[in-house]
């Protein structure tokens, strides 16, 4: 069969094919050419051209720099595993870094009480943070933790580093953990701490840490921009 | 502290934590408030109302039935396995189904060359497909497979059952497979296919399976509608 795809597909696609193939060859950085040039060198309306260039920025390919448009690093790729944040980006040869948000006491909702196994109501510690790559934010991560295991922290955990290597520090070990992936776009207070438009779509992860004796360690909400960060996961055989 | 953060919230975000108390209490199929009435109730604008109800059909929790908003059904929430979507569905009590849209041969393209360990621009089999969970459109899956080892498919298998299964029947055992999971807009294209919007965040998934001896036996790329699917994996440490 000689090609018999390219005579049922809209014209945006042919374009976004012929883009791709120009971009194959620029490396991180480089400016993208003009909607008018690639308008013109392709003989389409320049809006065919927008269509296909939104596709790209929602999908992390290119960028908006100053006034034009460049290509963009990788994505932050991180594998889905019991590590935190801060090994992974290190792991990917990325500088991470953390802005605090909040750090207070909350009363357990619903979920959090389920996941922590206390009472609805009961005070819990709630850390949120802006997750930094490189000094960009890549993501907004909300942590919920038992205060009857880790009020402490309160008094050493410096809360732009690694709170699993403070909470390792305490003497708790990860021995497992629960995550589920979904994907939501932003709401705008997100939005806003994650300097993206709330069209954009996030990966959502909601994770439960437990020790080795099976009591809860965390329930987290990790919110990462979808055109910065993807997870990778490697699949074996269960056993039988 | 006595709530502090209750302070600092937009009003949507108030109005939000009111209908997730009020839909708590419904089920699946049950008819949600009108958009007038949980205005009265709440004394906000219609318009704030609108924002927490688009959050809540782009999250899954509602859908449009009719003239009206019903609570739909939880999302399928696949465990990321080596198992088939077919199994997966199974497994959570939902009828999986599948509908043709391409079976033909094509020149491998970069990807799926460098993925299938074939030079580029050799013909391989290419399958799509939308996937069905009790008769609802829910994803759409690309599979690319090479012919020197699947030809015989083309003979013997129906494309509305399951692959794996063929694939097994041929057989080859999956032993292993590396998978990439992204958020991204639907095209036009897949948006109809999938009886959606542009708008809604879709999970995107890349695999590539491989048998016991490393040998490839599949690149696949799977969409799969955000408001209705989600994923989960059960994490333990790495080996040291």
């Amino acid at each position: 069969m000689d090609s018999p795809q390219t005579t049922r597909v809209p014209k945006v696609f042919l374009v976004r094919t012929e883009i791709d193939l120009l971009l194959a060859d620029l490396t991180e950085g480089d400016p993208v050419p003009s909607e008018r040039d690639l308008a013109t060198r392709f003989g389409v309306a320049r809006e065919t051209v927008r269509q296909a260039l939104r596709e790209l920025l929602v999908e992390g390919r290119i960028r908006r720099q100053g006034r034009g448009t460049v290509i963009s690093r990788p994505k932050l790729t991180q594998p889905l595993s019991l590590r935190s944040y801060t090994e992974g980006a290190i792991s990917l040869g990325r500088t991470p870094g953390r802005i605090l948000v909040a750090w207070e006491d909350v009363a357990a909702d619903a979920a959090t009480a389920t996941d922590l196994e206390v009472e609805l109501g009961t005070e819990v510690m709630h850390l949120e943070r802006v997750l930094l790559a490189d000094g960009e934010r890549v993501g907004l991560e909300s942590t919920y933790l038992p205060l009857h295991r880790f009020a402490t922290l309160r008094g050493t955990y410096d809360p732009t580093t690694s709170l699993y290597a403070a909470i390792r520090a305490t003497g708790v070990e990860l021995a497992g953990a629960r995550e589920r992936i979904e994907t939501v776009l932003a709401a705008p207070r997100e939005a806003g701490l994650l300097e993206c438009t709330t069209a954009l779509p996030m990966l959502l992860l909601h994770r439960r840490s437990v020790d080795a004796d099976g009591a809860p360690i965390e329930r987290v909400r990790s919110l990462y921009r979808g055109d910065r960060v993807a997870f990778e996961a490697r699949l074996s055989p269960e056993p039988a």
